[in-house]
């Protein structure tokens, strides 16, 4: 009886509190905003947050999350709703708060990770490649991650990409260009933020100038980089740099999630360790890139796309696991700096139909696997004359599941035998990737379908993207608006389509920051 | 003094509001949906509005939303925010919430219009092509408008595109297959719903029975098929069907924006006179579909995308007119149905470069005026021998803005010449659009590029959407998910990410219909 007695209060008490905010909304903010060009200063007038997630899935909009959602929904087997299909929503996409933001930066609608990043991190729309300067690349711009380091939360910065890349940079160092890697890193050395994870540095040495390690030692850095030595990382542990001991072939980012063997690090481990190591009862403040979805989409790859945005949706978890024990005082944000690769849900050649069941069959990441470790070491032992598309069609049908179609297990997989046309431009494509880089010419139309990739990985991506019924418009960034989550203490903020600056500002509303 | 100390009350309220707020949310809300698997039913505790308008932009997603907004900026133009460029946001995206809404339906990821509006009108998901049915075809649903009506609001239906058309058929009607255009037709005429506006009749005769319009006057509809007469309506007119006397060349729908005349009613007139019809203390539903979005982006044609989607927001302006006079008794919801065309606001093509101020120079719809108006009848004069680019030349420019080389005025706009690659293209296709449509025997690139539209119109409009700096993926829908807009009583509830069957769930809970 008691409790239903309280039900009634509670349903007595939300009543009187959605009026309330109601007229206090129709009244208040919502003049305000047709009455005035730009978005009203946010306001929150409860108590700041301790812990603080903020999530930046790096070249992930709508289509990059749509996407996985069908693949994980059993549709994408099915293709039948009807037969107990549909999507399987990810757990940020399930947030209680979601809005949309713009992020066009200072000279172009199709921004970069710098400027976003900084528009995020410190408010400001600046130039693409620079990171939390002003236009002119004089005026320094505070991140919110400084300001609250000042305020006395601990600070932690993960990455799936070089630590010292443009998007966690953003929220440790202030540089014209991005590219001034050595200089970002020796900022992170100085910033005494508590936790840095994932990725390696770029430019660890400079031009031949003290290896950064040595460095961070110097600045009592403790460097974790061993997977006995970062999962023993604890709030004991002082200031740590977890950097990931097995690296995609690049050397400084780490694998495709769909490349990503056994027992090796994903990017939730680091949040993990992460949470272990800045837990403490002042708070802190978390930024966690999932990098390698810009990545795989710059190259086209829905399939590495996919599989990076499970990997980051599973570091998200971590995230929503503290939040369950600390609900009132956790906030998370859950977004993307820019969309990347024009991802299009349906393609010309297949209309109304998709078949994400179609990517299953493929293992690899085509630019990490198939081009450096199968494609380059065939370049070097075969000429024009010698390469033979037949050569490489095991490795091709492991990494993209397509057949040639003689393949013996083409009967199994008629749907992934490669037809004529596929056959004829992977033939086209194989001559243009044994022709050296610097002697291909292309016309307008191979320009459009290369980019600066290698022809036959870039080749074998499209076909298979078009086969499930997806296809990219370019292999840069678009200008396409990027979905905001919000879960949390401040999580109403959220809501609204709106600048990506003002990401910044209500995160400064919600922590006090000025 | 009094004023300050007011303000100094509401801001305590407002604190003690927020702080509830977020104790209530966080404390029931979200773990419920964090403990479930499905959505939790919206509550609204409130007193429901009593005047509703749901606007929808057929094929409008964030891609058409965005490339409005940075056409209308300045940076269009100026291509440097530096200068004082930036975007223009259109009045719904400035409404205090904002969600999203999956638009699957119930065998397809890339759903269409029928099963869209189903989902949106009545809250289930059924098949591709079916109004209000379930997938067997044999139960009915009810849509909100008519609930609504049996509520005592009064019921207006506006379309840009015919009104027995599937969106709107989707608000009064139920039928197994959307292509019943006449019995579609006759539901409309027994709804007894008050205003119909817009678009013509697809079918008004069916298999030579009685014309729609005697069947309408007999249930007692007053037929506005003037411009006087339209502008003459108001809350004596009785029930009205107000039809365009101005359509668009197939007859039955608006013109394309890009394609008015001066003078000629647009979507806003259609809104204004249906608020006019429809206005009375008991209140009323109002749905409105910007249909020739979705037909903009089928042809790929960015730039009737771009002004159907302005004269869209110009009919939410009506409705925002009338909110800012009733913001007590207001909600205004302005949503999509699905993507159309996978547009990219980013071409392979052009980098990170955007050139939105190309699309000025463009003076028609692509598929209305430069095919039906130019292409059709040159066509008719010429054989695959005779026709010649340079004959075309001239309306090639009206419509399009591309210069051909020779072109007297080519030195004032050299951005607009086109090169080579684009003649020979525009040569090609011009020797398929003198083939006999039945006789064009296409390669599988030439479907790519041509689809199912006249090969010259569409490529012209590739070659345009390209130097601007845009691309499309696809003739059909997609699967991307779309935003969903709210102002107004109960606007809260529209935040998240979710279903489109949750919008008229969540539209059921605020005015109280089950």
């Amino acid at each position: 009886m008691m409790l239903k007695r309280n039900k009634k209060l509670i349903s007595a008490i939300t009543s009187f509190v959605m009026v309330l905010a109601i007229v206090l909304t129709t009244s208040s903010n919502v003049f305000a905003f047709f009455n005035s060009s730009k978005a009203a200063t946010p306001v929150f007038q409860g108590k700041a947050p301790k812990y603080v997630f903020l999530f930046i899935g790096d070249g992930m909009s709508y289509p990059q999350i749509a996407s996985t959602e069908m693949y994980l929904g059993k549709q994408g087997r099915l293709n039948d709703l009807v037969k107990g299909g549909g999507i399987e929503q990810l757990n940020f996409s399930k947030f209680p708060v979601s809005g949309a933001a713009q992020t066009f930066d200072a000279t172009s609608f199709i921004p970069d990770s710098a400027s976003t990043a900084t528009s995020i991190a410190s408010g400001y729309k600046t130039l693409s490649g620079v990171i939390n300067m002003d236009i002119s690349k004089q005026i320094e711009y505070t991140p919110i991650s400084e300001s609250l380091a000042t305020k006395g939360y601990k600070v932690g910065i993960v990455s799936s990409v070089p630590i010292n890349h443009a998007t966690p940079a953003s929220f440790y160092s202030k540089v014209p260009h991005r590219n001034e890697y050595y200089n970002i890193a020796l900022q992170l050395a100085d910033s005494g933020f508590d936790y840095f994870g994932g990725g390696g540095f770029l430019s660890p040495q400079g031009n031949g100038q003290t290896h950064i390690y040595e460095v961070l030692e110097e600045k009592g850095y403790n460097l974790a980089l061993d997977k006995a030595s970062i999962l023993n990382l604890n709030n004991k542990s002082g200031k740590v740099v977890a950097i990931n001991p097995d690296m995609s072939v690049d050397g400084t980012s780490l694998p495709y999630e769909v490349d990503r063997k056994q027992g090796e690090l994903a990017l939730a481990d680091f949040v993990r360790k992460g949470i272990d190591v800045l837990d403490n009862p002042k708070g802190f403040f978390m930024m966690v890139e999932g990098g390698k979805i810009d990545w795989a989409n710059h190259a086209n790859d829905a399939v590495a796309s996919i599989h990076d945005t499970i990997a980051f949706s599973n570091a998200v978890e971590e995230a929503i696991r503290f939040y369950n024990k600390h609900p009132e005082d956790t906030l998370i944000i859950v977004t993307g700096d820019h969309e990347t690769g024009g991802m299009s849900i349906g393609f010309a050649g297949t209309g109304y139909s998709t078949f994400f069941d179609k990517l299953d069959r493929a293992n690899t990441s085509a630019n990490d696997i198939f081009r450096r470790e199968v494609l380059n070491p065939y370049k070097e032992k075969h000429t024009m004359e010698t390469a033979k598309l037949s050569d490489l069609a095991l490795d091709i049908k492991y990494s993209f599941g397509v057949l040639i179609p003689n393949d013996p297990e083409a009967r199994f997989y008629p749907e992934m035998v490669l037809n004529a046309n596929e056959i004829q431009r992977l033939e086209a494509a194989l001559k243009q990737s044994m022709t050296p880089s610097n002697q291909r010419n292309y016309s307008q139309q191979e320009r459009l379908m290369y980019g600066g990739y290698e022809p036959l990985s870039i080749t074998l991506t499209h076909i298979l993207n078009n086969k499930a019924g997806i296809t990219f418009g370019t292999y840069d960034h678009t200008g396409l608006p990027v979905p905001v989550f919000a879960l949390g203490k401040g999580q109403e903020l959220f809501t609204g389509f709106y600048d990506n600056t003002d990401i910044y500002r209500k995160m400064a509303a919600i922590l006090n920051v000025r």
